[in-house]
Parts: structure tokens; sequence; C-alpha cells
């Protein structure tokens, strides 16, 4: 068995810089990605991390995506900061969107930014943590891919369609959650796959529109949201927000591009920022301190709070750098120019 | 066995009129409380119709909660109105702060609605409602009381929570959902228990922390969020956005001030706003169109959409009028004055 490959973070981010800039990416783009990919691969979040970047390069390569889209920003009303991502990744949209945003929150105490016509292939939580890092709660979601059935239905309609929160917390990690609107995620099921095992009757249906345990009819079939109806709805509610509230896809829309060989889907993002420092005026620490409380009696009955194996996971990768499987190294390696980390001799 | 009561809507409201006016309500409260109960009524949602009276002058006998309270009303913000419920209900509160909402959200985009220091005992359909009937989306949430343990947690710590959306459609009923963050309504427990049944293994833990079948001791202990660790990061989101952002309770601070006698819960509630007409602007008609192919493909699967059965009730309650239990209709009458439906002939 192969050892795993450990990276230091820097390494990490200049692997990837030399990949994107290779696969012909802009440099606004390169740093962008390079931010998201590196920061997931720091969390452990190792589908979202530079595994990743195999998949943005062979998106670009299809000719959906535009590697060197320029987003344009819109100051679309004193509410809401429109960002056109011209077919370009949703990051430097999000980034270059950001600080209006901010901006528009802390003046009026919720704002909205929308981002139109992008590619979306990173987790909401590194959105939703930009927001709480400035002292806002954020709030995330959008459409994806049409894989999953409505409660209720028996062909897929809804996307995976993933919500993300974060709450500011005084002098330590944000409150974070960033779920799929799906019972499980889709690389669990082609897991049990890989692996020969079977799935629980309740997490996907076969193309008959019957329950399944098999991972193969499963993902042929339509996987099924979570919490029954009520996740059903809360996806529904992800479709018409980030998509026609903004003028954008539905998930099921997405398909047809993806068909068409363009790789991974196209659509809108929404992300809502609210101010605690506009909420509450003077009482604003008073505030801040009392949601602790929750948090406390949370971690006082023994329950976790959601993100916090990323945050431990951060400081490992923080202290010793990250690992990946060899195997991963050898293709990240092949993307990227000559000794694209800068220490040859520790290569494989 | 006796027959239902039979009462046209004008009648059920004239019956609450009069319960809400004996029991000392203020005019403004009558109205918006009547609203409500015989809006739900009409729908069939029993429990929050005309037998919630019963709770609300209870509640108003126990002292905690003022039958006269004047709610204010206050500009908080570019985006934000504030309303002091000053201990009063929610429902006149509400109907006060919705006019200066619409007004925040159609010139900003999006907009909140923040009430503090109110009483909580209606359903919130009704409200998202309003603002779909508006031509806005609407977004409502609120802690309740601590009966619900958080995910990996063994004692009750956040509400049953729940969370409302709702999306205007073209010349028809809106895209509404309303939905408990707790498996099930702690009502349903109670009907196991009278019912002598038991229940599923994963609506609720004993108060010992582990899993039960038992209703009783379930009702002892502590209720489970919906859809596991994600329902419980939801029912997290409610208690910090509808609490700590707007200066108000915890739910299981409401607890405290239950047991001195106070009756319901009193806390805050937070309602979002969301333009079409300015997100989408001229695209606006295009937009909510859009969205119908969305309800379209569901209900082209066979899958409902949430509300649906409601809908047919208020139909059915529009032209025959509504049915209580006899049981029901004589302790209502025992709070109200003298033929209060004034049909005293049909009375039983």
């Amino acid at each position: 068995m192969e050892h795993d490959i450990t990276l230091s973070l820097d390494q990490a981010q200049a692997l990837s810089r030399h990949i994107l800039h290779n696969a012909g990416f802009g440099p606004g783009h390169v740093e962008a990605i390079t931010r998201s990919v590196v920061a997931a691969q720091r969390d452990e979040c190792h589908s979202h991390g530079l595994y990743r970047l195999l998949k943005i390069v062979e998106t670009a390569k299809m000719g959906g995506l535009d590697p060197q889209a320029v987003p344009e920003v819109i100051d679309h009303a004193p509410g809401i900061v429109r960002i056109d991502a011209r077919y370009g990744s949703s990051l430097l949209a999000f980034e270059q969107g950001l600080a209006p945003l901010r901006e528009k929150a802390e003046r009026h105490g919720i704002a909205v930014l929308a981002i139109n016509h992008c590619f979306h292939f990173s987790a909401l939580w590194s959105e939703v943590e930009a927001l709480s890092g400035m002292g806002l709660a954020g709030l995330a979601m959008n459409p994806t891919h049409a894989f999953v059935a409505p409660a209720g239905g028996v062909r897929s309609l809804l996307g995976t369609n993933p919500l993300a929160f974060s709450w500011p917390r005084p002098g330590g990690d944000p409150y974070t959650f960033d779920f799929a609107t799906s019972v499980v995620a889709r690389g669990e099921i082609e897991l049990h796959r890989r692996a020969g095992k079977s799935i629980p009757d309740n997490w996907a249906l076969d193309d008959q529109g019957q329950p399944t345990t098999d991972p193969t009819a499963a993902l042929e079939g339509a996987m099924l949201p979570f919490g029954g109806h009520k996740g059903s709805a809360l996806s529904t509610m992800i479709e018409l927000l980030a998509g026609p509230l903004i003028g954008d896809a539905l998930s099921h829309e997405t398909q047809a591009a993806n068909e068409e060989g363009t790789g991974r889907p196209c659509h809108g993002e929404l992300v809502i920022a609210l101010s605690p420092r506009v909420f509450l005026g003077e009482q604003h620490e008073a505030g801040i301190s009392h949601a602790e409380k929750l948090f406390e009696e949370m971690l006082g009955q023994g329950a976790r709070l959601p993100s916090q194996r990323r945050f431990e996971a951060r400081v490992r990768s923080l202290a010793s750098g990250v690992s990946i499987p060899a195997a991963l190294y050898r293709d990240l390696m092949a993307l990227a120019g000559e000794d694209p980390v800068g220490e040859k001799e520790d290569a494989p």
C-alpha cells in the first residue's frame, strides 16, 4: 500500500495555482479557487479539497466554463448586490460581491447577494464563514443538479440543494452548518456501490420510483430528500429563492446543459447577510453573549456543534499540513507544470 | 355519539369576537386573533382553530399575557421593522408590522420584521400567506418552548421551532409550507398516549436520554428534531435568528416564565420578506412563470404540494362552513356571552 503524501498549506496552494494557471484560468480565478480548495483540504473536506481541481480542470476543458470570465458587479437595489458570473466559477464572483454585501447589510440590517450564471463546485461553508468572520450572520443556498425526487414523487427533480449558515462567536470558531437537502451525499451512494454494499431503503428510489437498497439502481433512479416532506419543502424553497427569484435556472434545467457536455451545472446562488450590530445596536455584545448560552447548553449535554470535526481538522492541518492519497497526488502533478510545490526531493 | 356543530364562517367569527371581548381583549386584538383562529378553522387546522381560544383565554386569565397591550412599531433600520408586542399576542403586532415590512421590501428588495415580547399561539402559514398575497416571498420562524433535544444531546433545549415559507403563484393558492422542526408535533405524542399506542423509537428520548417508544416517557423526556443533525441545525438557526439576533429569548428561557404560571411561552419572531418585483424588475412575470414549471413538474409526477390539503379544506369551508365537536362548542359557548352566533335556535 502506498503512503499518503503530506503537503504544507503553502505547497498545497502552490500546487493548486500551477494547475489552474496551466488550465488557462485568469489570475483572479486562480486565487479564488485556490483559497477554496486549500481551505476545504485544510478542513479535511476531501471531496471539496485538492481532488476537486481534477473536476474543475475537466469542466474548463469541456468548454462550458469560462476560465477567464470577468464577473460583473451590479448594485441592483438598496438591499441587493447582483453579480453576473458570466459562466465563470462562482468563487471569484462571491469574493467580489462580499464587500458590497457587507456594506449593504451594515447599513440596512439585512442584504442579499445574488450570483447568476456561475459554475458552482465548492462547499458553501467557506462563504458563510467569510460573513461570520466579519461579524455578520450568513445564510447561503443554491440549486444544483436534479438528483433528488420531491417527497411523494418518483423521479429526480430537485437538486441536492445545500443550505449553509454561520453565526459569529467571539474569540472562537463560528457556529456553522452546511448540509445537502438530500438524505446523504451522492458520493455516499457511490462509495456503497464500489464497496458492493447495499444502502438503507430510505435513501433512494429506483428508475421505477420504488424504494431500493441497490446503490446502482439508486444512482440510475432518484435520491430522496432528508426528513421526508419537510426536507423536500426546504429544498423546493432553495430552488425558488436561488432560481426563479434571481432569474436563474432550476436544478432540473441544468441537466440539459450537462448532457450537452458543458460539465458541471451552471446556475445561481443566493446569500443573505444579517447584521447583529444593526439589529442589536448598543445591545450587540449582550446579544452575542446571549447566543453563547445556547452553545454552552448544547455542549454541556454532550451534543456536538456542527463543523466541530472540521475545526479540529483545521487545527491539525495548520500545524502539520494536509495529506492526500499518492494516486491523487500523481494525478494533480500531471496537471501541474515543473516542480509545482517547490520541493521535488519530497515528491514520490 | 354527539353530532358535530356546523357554523358559518360569519358565526365562527362572531363566536370568537364574543369570547375574546368577554375575556378582556382590546378591539384590535379581538379582530387579529379572530382572523387567525377562524382562518385556521376554515383550513381545518383544528389545533390552531376555535379550540385555540380556550388556551388563549386561559393564558390571559393567568396574567402573563396583556389582552390590552398596544404594540409599538419601531422603524429600526432601513431594512428592519421592529415591533415591541409589549407582552400581548403576536398577531396584532404582525398585522401592524405588515405594511411597513412590505414598504421596505418593495424599496430594498429584502426586509425583516422582528417582533419582540409576544405571546405566540398561532400557525405561521397565515403570516407568510399575507406576504405572498401581496406578491412577496415570505419566510417566518420563531423559538417556542424547550421540548426538543439537540441531535446528540439528551435533554430538552430547543423549541419545536416552526419554519414557514410562502411563494406567490399567479391566479391560485400560493406555494406554502409551515413545519415544526421536531419529528412530529407534541400533540401527536399526546394522541398516542391517550390511545394507549406506542410511538416509533426515533420520535423522542426518555428522561434518561434514551430512545423510547413509550409516549408517557417521551412527554417527560425530550422530543427529537426531524432529519437528525440537519433538522437540529436548522432549529438552532431559528433560535439564533429569532432569539439573540433580535434581543429576545431562547426556547429554554421561556420555560421558567411558563413555570411561574404566566402561561404560553413569550418570545420573539422573525419574518423575512423578499420582493420578486425588485429582484426581477422587467423580468418579474417571466420569473413567476418560471417557478410554475417546478410546481408543474412536481404535480406531474404525482407529488403533492405542501398545504394542498389545507387549500382543499378552505374551499369546503367557504362553501359549507366549519364543523367542530359538540363538546368544544359547549366549552366555547361557556366563555361567550348571550347568543354569540346570532342563531340560538340552531344551537344544541
